[in-house]
């Protein structure tokens, strides 16, 4: 937001607590909706409401649909569902559904009856599709034209609806039946003879993705194909809504946080850091924590195995926490490299072995590279030869265990179905941990005595 | 891309073996432009050239613009700059502005003298803003009309224009001097009355964006205000061109996915994995993973000033990677968060307090979790009860550091304007490990003798 808006929150407030609405009106005349929106959440509920209350209709949709989810839920309560249900006929249907998903039981039921029933009808249909799936993702106000409609019929009906769709600058040709047969831009229809029919214009080899495809699949073909939305049909083929550009530019920015949070062993986060509540963010933290916990104790089992060895040589112990902690950054390395190459469509099950061979060369290359470098260091730590011995042979065993691992283990999980972004750096560098010190002693134990 | 298009493979090789022209027109008939790219990437260079040379002018820039900027170098240099020079010319101005960008020297200048005039100013001038600016992401492909114009009049000049440029479902009215006064969606021009002129219905509050912003505030506006394409202008508010949303959504993708490169120190790759050369992604991967092993060579001379308390009571040992890996990763969960929350503009820099009060609860809360389960486990190794009550009290301090360590590192570095991604889980998990080493050692000195 342009930070001079800042500056207007002390006389908004004022305006607020007098109570007057010209002011308001006047004040938030030349605003973005998508900006008072954002000013709004800098306001206290009740200061909210009173300006929500001295918007126009048409703003009011344009405002409340752009709000957090939480927040919208919050105005809903404050002005109650009589107050609200025209601006919630207006929202776009997929913020509209995306709304009734997160509204308690008892405010979606008192809303719900309020709607005209054609709403009622979009919203029931919306919220039949599963979470993260394009028929999750896509609205249902979608411009139509027929085949057989001249090119001049094709704009005068486009102009007619303009109003209550999301888009006219692409329209769908769909039969009869619904079956979705071409797609037209409105600039071929203007730049087209206007006697001629839509079927002789349109483009007839449609790109479309069913309903309950992956939400990353219709994030790839929009990044591809450069849609400004993309059609979605049911199993028969008939068209039963479109996901739009700036809807996976939302998808795609959460599912990048998503696998950031994940490869750092997170939960995701629905909400924004500093408003997701302390200990619903200890439960997200604490729970992979745990587990990459219980898995680093087979660490101590490993060391409590060797302690003849270690209480014997105990320089040997000065190297282990570098042992590890190389395996698992080069594990971690490779773990990103890999999911990053599968999320984008880069790789390719069928994969794996180009996979393993370049990282075992890799870990190869990089792993004698700190073996050297070890050695040097072992040198200096005066640890004698043999530990230094021991420490390099380790280093180049577990830096290739650990980019192999790291390489194929997200192959491994897209086989079975899991999301590779579940193979986090963390959990990699555990198994690399256990692995790295019974390398390290066994080693040490053949070199050393 | 379709996986029947695969099988199509066998057919194509054939046809261009046997020089059948017609018959690769007619395959690749029905082809997205995109996908007709991809396909071409999995033929040979030579094959890949033979298909190129039967495709149309129009489709050569179409396909041409939406390959790989590796594979454009190589086609130009087979076909040579004369062959494509009408094909350059006809790319959309920001992608070729990238060609020439990746091009070696000698091409480029093989190529720059054959384009037409006002083709090569357009290039020098896109080439003229650095990597990373809104300005080296713009098209100068945008549609203007003047607020004087009538509504028919503007509407007739933009089917004009149509052919030449990216959009013109969003027209920038310009004022004499180029300055940008307003815009005006297709939508608006075709629903209003024909003899309005376009300032009467044009939008006058145009939110825009300086050429030289970075490219992350040109993502970040448009998620925001959903637009079709965010005018950039000059410091004189001047409209020098536009960011259409599919590259906005290419660079929200290369963004997260460098971050995540980062967040695993690796240097970010230009390349999809599997096509960047092994001695590129070497140097990538080991420039970082050696800062880090030098970093973590403090470990080894931390652990070796203790030797005496190791060799009295070695099953301290035990508990060393326990320790440090669990450190390692609550740091890492903190930057993640912290990093992702600066990225999506969830968190400003003044909220540090904010953070660090709210890290250091949560290393508390998650710090006594650990000590308990850490009390337990040094239990069931019979370590005795005060290597038990060290590892617990450690485990408790070493997780409140890394929590706000990894809060407030990403912010520092904001701080100094640079990029947070660089404070990799693998770089605070080195800090950390030294001062978990440290902090383990010195209590148990005090506990334990």
């Amino acid at each position: 937001m342009n930070p001079l808006v800042y500056l207007l929150l002390p006389e908004v407030r004022e305006m607020v607590a007098q109570g007057d609405s010209a002011g308001l009106r006047e004040a938030f005349e030349h605003f973005h909706p998508a900006d008072l929106a954002e000013f709004l959440s800098l306001l206290s509920p009740p200061e909210a409401e009173v300006v929500f209350r001295t918007l126009d209709q048409p703003t009011r949709a344009l405002v409340f649909e752009t709000m957090d989810e939480d927040r919208q839920v919050e105005l809903l309560a404050r002005i109650g569902p009589e107050g609200m249900a025209r601006t919630i006929e207006e929202m776009s249907s997929d913020d509209r559904a995306d709304l009734f998903q997160r509204l308690p039981a008892r405010a979606a039921e008192a809303l719900f009856p309020l709607l005209a029933r054609a709403d009622r009808l979009d919203v029931k249909k919306l919220l039949a599709y599963p979470e993260g799936t394009a028929g999750a993702l896509m609205s249902t106000e979608y411009a139509t034209v027929e085949p057989e409609m001249a090119v001049s019929e094709a704009i005068a009906h486009l102009r007619r609806i303009a109003p209550r769709k999301e888009t006219i600058y692409y329209a769908y040709v769909t039969a009869a039946d619904r079956s979705l047969v071409g797609i037209v831009s409105l600039q071929d229809l203007i730049l087209a003879r206007p006697e001629l029919k839509v079927r002789e214009v349109m483009k007839a080899d449609v790109i479309s993705m069913e309903a309950d495809a992956d939400q990353e699949r219709v994030v790839r073909a929009v990044e591809k194909y450069d849609f400004l939305a993309l059609p979605i049909v049911d199993r028969e083929k008939k068209l039963v809504g479109i996901v739009t550009h700036d809807d996976v530019l939302d998808v795609a920015q959460e599912e990048a946080a998503e696998d950031a949070y994940k490869m750092a062993a997170v939960a995701p986060l629905e909400d924004p850091y500093l408003r997701t509540s302390f200990w619903s963010l200890a439960r997200k933290r604490a729970g992979w924590l745990a587990v990459l916990f219980f898995g680093e104790m087979f660490t101590g089992t490993a060391l409590a195995h060797y302690d003849e060895v270690l209480k014997e040589v105990v320089s040997l112990v000065f190297f282990i926490p570098l042992i590890i902690s190389t395996g698992g950054n080069s594990g971690s390395q490779s773990a990103t490299l890999i999911t990053r190459a599968l999320a984008l469509g880069e790789l390719r099950l069928r994969d794996w072995m180009k996979v393993a061979g370049r990282e075992v060369s890799m870990g190869l290359a990089l792993g004698l590279l700190f073996a050297a470098i070890g050695l040097g260091r072992a040198y200096l730590l005066r640890s004698g030869w043999e530990v230094a011995i021991t420490v390099s042979i380790t280093l180049l065993g577990i830096v290739i265990f650990a980019a192999l691992l790291g390489g194929l283990f997200p192959l491994l999980l897209a086989r079975l179905g899991l999301d590779p972004a579940v193979a986090s750096s963390p959990f990699i560098a555990s198994v690399v941990d256990v692995a790295g010190i019974v390398l390290y002693l066994n080693v040490a134990r053949w070199i050393v005595f």
